[in-house]
């Protein structure tokens, strides 16, 4: 602590060594073993210190049975040892009162300080420590017993509470300083990688003392002190506070201040690095000048914080005046750098054509579309067209994505009212009981009431049936004694109606609540995320099962029995002309330019979310290549009558999540962090090789009732569109300004311009909307470009900062931590590989949009 | 800031002065007009500071145009203006940089300090601010003129951001130092009571200024400052702190840590006794000797920490020393404090006898019981047996709500599935087509089919209905026709099992999310609260509306349509012995005093929660009264054959909580406290008579299909049961250590010893189950008491400090700020009065337990 006065001339000497690249590691600097990935570290690539492991062992008991109980350990957060519960506690944000770190201060500045001590075991290393002035021999001798003393450990493996403080024995350990059994079984050991380092911190009331004892040892090479450690990690540092019971809890607080200064990055580099108390007490010094303060009125200091998502930047850290001002208009990034890095999302653009699955042959007049689709494709590729998507921003990608999420969504609902309308409702009155089964005469006649054929349902069912040679046998037992079903209400099932509602609603709630488990506490993580990613199947699953325990005749997916053109009559190969006049093949130029409109949109949306910086590809993207690829299939598929381009983006984003790569060894606490994509081809060869084999799945996908694929629908509709931005922004519209949550848009953007983005957003949507329903469907590509046309007029109505809030993300570093309101992902269908293997079985063309 | 091993002498110091008491007023004592409720400071009644409102006022734009601009205001929390936004911040928790405060120190102790100035405008208060020593005359004209300039407010008045910003004139005004216009419109200022004061705090830095100028001011007497505090307040505190550029943001942070020292309620307190500048810093010292910090690399100082739901108790803050250690176990009461003070809470009793609606005359032998029961009650009344409920702790009050919970959801979902049986689901080949309509033949006689009298579905499907004189007319219209519908599907109609579910679906889905939109940011809170309240109501007209739009043929709630005794032929006196011998009604001592036992629990234990200390009752509770009165009136409804006892628990608890009154007046951010109950006897006599001319709603009732209400059973049940701690320790079983939340008991509980428990209760609830749903039903009374035996069984199995924290709840101020996990409250059907109300609607009975 320093004097009044000093502070700027501090200001200035506590940041002249600040190791700032050598630190700027990121979150996953903790214990990852794969090394920082954070790619500006990566760029510096400076050696690190290694991580450090620090147990803090509390002498309680004194004075009647003195023992060393471990009570704290840190890595990055804090675990306190809870005493009754015999548990850890959760990690958490270490607090501590400013009293506790200016009462080391002191104590360490009159104690012992031992740099580059060179003891090589716990006894060498308790004989330096014993050697303060204060001490007599007698109490020197005391102390050194005490030390050897063996603390106890809560390993954390399944045991009842009374096991660990009984298992142990209390006698001082005189074996050899090597790692101990329990240290080696220790599950705590893994989570370490090799380099690892552990600091001791030994605190606690003694009562022979007359005055506090404080001891700071730095090990010149790291040394395992026996059993000192709850793992087998060598020790870098050793420190001791021990004193008269006068101050009470303040050897335990003072010893999770020393705690809490180790388990700091710089603080720890600068200790490294000390060569003298006063480096030590300036390192401490310099700690002080960036901690963040409490009020005590308004914060209850025994509160926990739970770890935030995102650790602060340790680059962040530097004193402001060193601090280059970043502010989001410097972030600006260069055209190039545009294409790549700018992070851009995009709906997953279904928008295929179902043509029509006019008077024309339809087969061969497809084939000249294909093939111009490749000729423009192609002339796209030589012009270097792919150059044209950085004008894509998260307005237009929010823009598709809200779009396919309400078709999904309206066509779930719809098919479902439709299925209501085929299998009609039974209300009282309805003729459900207008069916008989009528018999053919002796003579083989028709009897009357075929012949006079009657009209209206009175006729019917006002008719005497004395005159009918007729049972009331369901259809299917009258066919098979020979009789004909007559009546309006033969071929009417009941029932079906509402128990296809219920279908729908069981898959699409089912879907939804399995996917919150697994953001839940409940089970453990592997069963959570297995339960997650399969939701879609589960709720599937399920649907079926009801269905076939109850056995009714709902609607089930039409699948055909055998691997042939589904068309008869027609092989396998398309003629070039069939009987289509000849200039239909260069009028089919006009419809061909507008889908490659979409498909060069779908393709290059899909290559940007794809390389987006955030995924950290290494191998580079193909943009222009992946684009002739689509332009040489063009024709191939559309000879062969096969259909021409599925959409790659939510297969392709599934694909991506699932090669993830996410950094095993945490320090408690704290979140994995990404390490990248495992980018190979095989994985890709395997999942389109299977989707090929899903024909012989026929026999069972028989089985699956519409209404379940209609509430998956509805759930990837209603997933995706809760995911983006926009829709947190039309909630705002129903949220009062005082409950509005902390976004960071919220901070810098008036809230009526924020409205006013939104409200534009939505009349373009509805716009799109009106274009895709009306016979002007044709124009849709068109209108699809038109919103980059109208993203570039907004920048007429907004200011370039208002823009670069809404409609830019910002660098994840730059936001704050309670940001987690705002989620960048448009997750179409997310992780869920199963849903999109799932949409392009054949009952994928129900929700394709016609433009036709 | 304190040199170094200045620590133990300090701590004293800046305890000795400490004004515990007066302080110790709890969270309500930030504006609260109404004044502190805790009891402890109620006791002591001494005279509380006004609160205070504090605004920073910044200097921006120097030096073109210089203009102080509000950017921060405090009562309790820190609300922030978002300059981009143009808006103010949602109130949080301050957090400062710890050389913020030292900076600050240090600018002070160099400063001016005036402390009971006596100036009486802005202007006088200029004049005194300006005489610093280190000014020349031309900077103090200078300083006078920039002082005197009105500052710029941001009213939250709705208005587009460019309104602030150019509305108000940039002159310096010069207009007499009274309230303004606008400060009076603020709609902030009907927030704060009369008294209220204000604090002004000007930080910017100032070109001229050679060296930073720090002045404190308390005025002897507070006035308004002209234009400088955006409401009509008078100001107490003054502080300025200008500078060169030099220190850059530093004095806006210097401005924000004077803002959070003056809105701490201890620092306030010393400086308006200060009586010099050493008074000021010890006050600022005391102030950092209780800080909590947060380390730099663990916490982003940018982060924003919402307001806890629960302050810190002033009284806590005292020096640990200080302090007097209030461990759990010097908190238990004594016996009588017990009886009323306990936190105990019971489930619905609803053990209601439905008593069978053998051979006996039934009404007489009823007449018998209650006058036994009657009997009995006046017993326990003159021996005060009412004291015996202190033997019902958590453990007895959970087990009641769990297994009334487990009731409601059983028979909610019991009774839909007897509903699907009574309207069969039409599966293919059941006899959808076995009806006809019959015509008696034209002579009279009944034809062939009835007099054969066909025995199975075979004989009438396949029957030639050639011979039969019948159409296929619905049964309805048949009868209209003069015939008779005859056949196995004649009384089944199709759809309403499912529609059936789907409206319980709906119901219950319903209610849930009108509940939880209660606590959501949604909409304003009178809104919120409206929706959630009615939660069940809107879920039931929702219901309706669907199966009236529908038109089927649901079961619908059945309602008498006369006013009279339902049993035909009988008074409205019962006879005393019917056809009964007279024995019996010595015999039926027996079950009355099974039912006594029922009626005595459930009384009581609603008495024991009504009068929980934190419901803050003064009226004094009745239990004895309120049995004798139960006593009374037990044979004069038996006589009368109405229902015997309505148990009042739930009505009560809704009615209690309708009643509650809390403080209207908060600082932002700051919850409301409660403060008391509006005791009074009007409501109560208003609901009973309300409650009795709801029988001539039955018109209207007759509409609600069955299935609504089972919906609305089943999420009654659902809300009930999670709302126990008993629940939450259910689900800890399924959630792995390391996710568990961070519950108070688990702090101090080894988790197997909490799994034991949780299986105790869970066996009991079993068992209590069993003997429900077996013939042994009648001794379930018995059981229920067993329970009491039970839980003083489990005083052999577990210590009293783990029974603590599992059986009994801590006093609120005990409990750590993030135990939102812990729910106190077992709120069967929590503040729904509606549905106390419609429970006690005609249906109520279906849901009771038979204990025949």
């Amino acid at each position: 602590m320093k004097l009044p006065g000093q502070e700027e001339s501090d200001l200035s000497s506590a940041s002249e060594n600040v190791p700032t690249g050598e630190l700027d590691s990121g979150p996953g600097s903790g214990l990852s073993p794969d090394g920082p990935l954070d790619i500006d570290s990566r760029e510096l690539e400076v050696p690190k210190d290694p991580p450090l492991f620090i147990q803090l062992n509390e002498l309680l008991g004194w004075p009647h049975a003195p023992e060393w109980k471990e009570t704290g350990r840190w890595v990055l957060f804090e675990e306190k040892l809870e005493v009754g519960a015999g548990r850890w506690s959760a990690p958490h944000v270490p607090t501590v009162a400013l009293p506790s770190l200016q009462k080391l201060r002191s104590l360490l500045a009159k104690g012992l300080v031992l740099l580059d001590c060179p003891a090589l075991s716990l006894q060498e290393l308790a004989e330096q420590v014993i050697r303060v002035e204060s001490l007599s021999p007698e109490l020197r001798g005391k102390l050194k017993a005490l030390l050897l003393q063996r603390p106890q450990h809560l390993i954390q493996t399944p045991c009842i509470s009374p096991c660990w403080g009984s298992a142990h024995s209390r006698e001082a350990s005189q074996e050899e300083e090597a790692p101990l059994k329990e240290q080696h079984q220790n599950p705590r050991r893994q989570k370490f990688p090799a380099g690892a380092e552990a600091g001791a911190v030994l605190a606690g009331q003694l009562g022979f003392l007359e005055q506090p004892l404080g001891v700071f040892v730095r090990l010149q090479d790291p040394v395992v002190l026996g059993p000192l450690i709850e793992v087998p990690l060598p020790s870098r540092f050793f420190c001791l506070l021990l004193g008269p019971p006068t101050l009470g809890r303040g050897y335990h607080e003072m010893g999770r201040a020393v705690a809490i200064l180790l388990s700091d990055l710089q603080f720890q580099w600068r200790v490294r690095r000390a060569s003298s108390l006063h480096d030590l007490l300036a390192a401490l010094d310099a700690f002080l000048e960036e901690v963040t303060v409490l009020p005590p009125g308004r914060w209850d200091p025994t509160a926990r914080i739970p770890p935030p998502k995102r650790l602060p930047s340790e680059h962040k850290r530097l004193p402001s005046q060193l601090r280059v001002a970043k502010g989001p208009s410097l972030r600006r990034r260069t055209p190039a750098e545009d294409r790549h890095g700018r992070r851009q999302r995009a709906a997953n653009p279904e928008l295929r054509r179902t043509g029509r699955d006019h008077s024309l042959d339809y087969l061969p007049f497809r084939l000249w579309v294909g093939i111009w689709v490749a000729i423009f494709c192609l002339v796209l590729v030589a012009t270097e067209a792919s150059v044209l998507v950085r004008y894509f921003t998260r307005f237009t990608e929010e823009g598709f994505c809200a779009l396919i999420s309400l078709i999904f969504i309206y066509d779930a609902v719809g098919k479902m009212l439709t299925l209501t309308r085929a299998y009609p409702i039974q209300r009282p009155g309805s003729p459900t009981y207008g069916c008989l089964c009528q018999y053919p005469d002796p003579g083989g006649n028709e009897s009357q009431w075929t012949s006079t054929n009657p009209k209206d349902r009175d006729d019917i069912l006002s008719m005497d049936l004395g005159l009918v040679n007729a049972s009331l046998l369901p259809p299917p037992e009258c066919a098979q004694r020979g009789g004909h079903p007559r009546g309006p209400s033969c071929h009417t099932v009941p029932d079906v109606a509402f128990f296809s509602i219920l279908l729908f609603l069981t898959s699409f709630l089912f879907a939804m609540a399995l996917k919150h488990i697994k953001t839940s506490r409940f089970f453990p993580s592997v069963v959570r995320k297995m339960l997650g990613d399969f939701s879609s199947v589960l709720a599937i699953l399920l649907g079926c099962g009801l269905d076939a325990f109850l056995g009714l005749a709902t609607p089930k997916l039409m699948v055909p029995r055998e691997f042939k053109p589904t068309l008869p009559g027609r092989g396998w190969l398309v003629s070039p002309f069939g009987a289509n006049p000849w200039w239909l093949s260069v009028a089919a130029a006009l419809p061909a330019l507008l889908l490659s409109i979409l498909i060069f949109m779908d393709q290059q949306i899909t290559g940007v979310i794809l390389n987006r910086a955030e995924y950290r590809l290494r191998k580079g993207a193909g943009f222009h290549l992946d684009l002739f690829c689509v332009a040489v299939l063009m024709p191939l598929t559309s000879a062969l009558g096969l259909p021409w381009y599925v959409s790659a983006t939510v297969i392709s984003l599934a694909h991506m999540d699932s090669l993830r790569r996410e950094s095993r060894a945490c320090a408690p606490g704290e979140a994995p962090s990404f390490l990248g994509i495992r980018e190979q081809r095989l994985t890709g060869l395997a999942v389109f090789i299977l989707t090929g084999i899903s024909i012989f799945l026929a026999p069972i996908l028989k089985f699956i009732p519409m209404p379940l694929l209609y509430g998956i629908f509805l759930y990837m509709g209603v997933t995706a569109i809760s995911s983006i931005q926009f829709t947190k922004r039309v909630q705002l519209l129903l949220i009062p300004a005082k409950h509005q949550p902390d976004l960071l848009f919220l901070r810098h953007v008036p809230l009526s311009r924020v409205h006013l983005f939104t409200a534009i957003q939505l009349a373009c949507l509805g716009l799109l909307w009106i274009i895709k329903s009306t016979p002007a469907a044709i124009i849709f590509p068109i209108m699809l470009l038109g919103l980059v046309g109208v993203r570039k007029a907004l920048e007429w109505v907004f200011s370039p900062q208002e823009l670069l809030w809404l409609d830019e993300l910002m660098p994840e570093k730059e936001r704050s931590i309670p940001e987690s309101g705002v989620e960048p992902e448009c997750s179409f269908s997310g992780s869920d590989s199963e849903d999109s293997e799932l949409m392009y079985q054949p009952k994928a063309p129900e929700i394709n949009i016609s433009v036709n």
